[in-house]
């Protein structure tokens, strides 16, 4: 029932994605609101019909609005489809959940209904960006505002787990968002951090770096406090907003700049589909004894059934186990 | 004696200066260098000449490196280029003061010799960013790394009224930089910062600017702590660098794509050149009681006779008196 456009887009990319991978899928939700929902997709003409079978109804009466304060809505609403959806998940009913409902909600239920893994005190969204060498793992970006520097050494330990399942990588670089590559350069939060990095075993900790060098592709996992992560993060979104209205208009009016515009135009388009695809539909919540997958509230059919792609991924890799050797390791 | 070209870019650009603005300059540094570098530029052919009464020298035999410790460094080298400059200025014997060389060195000695404005805890840096609308005061940009709400307090009050100067504008609308617009939205720094702001008195406080909007023009002043805004800004750079490179790619190889790229170089270009107009050679350091102008360690001497503009404009506009009545006011 979360995004922008549920639950349309959810039942629409949950079909999707029940067609094309292997995966069985529970709506969780208003039975009525859904059934109608699905319904209205069976009737499209060249809907896919092979996923009957692979996708059934929880009943959850409530739903959390995206505008409601988080927990006050969740105590007021014991039966919401996010709350619904997470202790089945924790039950073992289901092996993760996907929401393009409200973050904070979803964040809260995720916390709440799986509890904390031994090692993280704090969970994080880890999302990819995308750089000139590929992509790259980006921590936390929202999920905990407020860091303590051994809430970061966390984050880093569990981004480099993520980067090895996502990214295929052995022995990923990690990097600490800073002003300066030097050790002494950042706040007092990312001053201590690094002195905590630079002592985790089997980290390959490259340092402070700058975020000049965010996109350069000189780390693999990028890690930060969820405020500076998630402004970094709008930033780069609205740059390229901006950049793109005012890119065409030094360009110029003649014929051969239409042409460039035009070609800008698809350009950028291009780049911004890499971006979303570097979003895979969804961020994974890491710190959590649970697979939360967090997507965007603007989400249409075609995100939400990457995100349940992404979810996926994450089960076979065994991600949440993973994240749990690393956090021991340290 | 600052920045990476120093002191030929330095002495360069004050020539321009005292060639094409109403300014009489002092060098401070080991005189023999500065000697010769001014010869050099008298030896340049078609140079302008008529600077020499308006160029003076002041000794200074130490000079602190881009890479030193600021505060070991000036505890070492009492005769250090910044400091005899920022004393020159603190005891009357020049208005301003403006440096290339490295930050942490000059505003340190900025804050050693002129003190703290009244209601001013902390300084902070200030410096223009381009937005569709035009430009924005982003403040601070790495003055103060670690901030409290009253600062932000203080740093809300300095960018109004710089803003009124630099942007000439009556109510310049004033927002708190964050991760969404509503108030509750941020770390634990920016709530309260809020409820802070929203209670100044003559304050055009518009609320929290979600980081997605800052580019948008929708405010005319931008509130951060120095970490925030200064990553904030390096994010802004290292995207545009990375930008222009993915959009080339993205654009293609044909014929049409490799003017097309030519285009979006020259529009690249130019964008730059927006920004670093923006900058307008320098920023200056708000909070002080005296005037200080910080300018890039890539500067080249265009960039150094601007930010010498840049102070000869903040002197006539009176900016450290209109301050010190800001904060008053508050």
């Amino acid at each position: 029932m979360g995004g922008d456009h549920a639950p349309a887009v959810v039942v629409a990319g949950a079909v999707a994605a029940a067609h094309d991978l292997d995966v069985v899928i529970q709506l969780v939700g208003p039975t009525a609101l859904v059934t109608e929902a699905l319904a209205r997709v069976a009737d499209t003409p060249g809907a896919a019909s092979d996923w009957c079978s692979r996708i059934t109804q929880v009943e959850a009466p409530d739903v959390i609005g995206m505008d409601e304060a988080p927990l006050a809505a969740l105590r007021r609403k014991p039966g919401a489809s996010i709350k619904v959806a997470m202790e089945a998940v924790a039950r073992g009913d289901a092996d993760a959940c996907y929401s393009a409902g409200h973050t904070g909600a979803t964040l809260m239920s995720a916390h709440a209904a799986f509890g904390l893994l031994e090692g993280a005190d704090r969970p994080a969204l880890a999302v990819l960006v995308p750089t000139l060498a590929g992509q790259a793992v980006l921590l936390d970006t929202g999920a905990t505002l407020d860091c303590r520097p051994e809430h970061l050494r966390a984050f880093a330990m569990m981004g480099a787990a993520h980067a090895r399942v996502v990214l295929k990588l052995d022995a990923p670089r990690v990097g600490l968002l800073s002003i300066g590559e030097e050790p002494g350069k950042g706040n007092e939060l990312i001053r201590e951090a690094h002195a905590l990095l630079s002592a985790v075993p089997g980290l390959t900790f490259t340092g402070n770096l700058d975020a000049r060098d965010m996109f350069s592709g000189s780390v693999d996992v990028i890690v930060a406090d969820g405020f500076t992560g998630n402004v970094t993060l709008k930033v780069g979104e609205g740059l390229v907003e901006a950049l793109e209205r005012m890119l065409k208009r030094e360009v110029g009016q003649s014929l051969a700049s239409r042409i460039a515009n035009w070609l800008v135009g698809r350009g950028f388009k291009r780049l911004k589909a890499r971006m979303d695809a570097g979003e895979r539909g969804g961020a994974p919540l890491l710190g959590v004894n649970g697979l939360a997958i967090v997507g965007h509230g603007r989400s249409d059919a075609r995100a939400v059934r990457n995100g349940i792609a992404t979810a996926v991924q994450l089960i076979n890799e065994g991600l949440v186990g993973r994240l749990k050797g690393a956090l021991r390791a340290g």
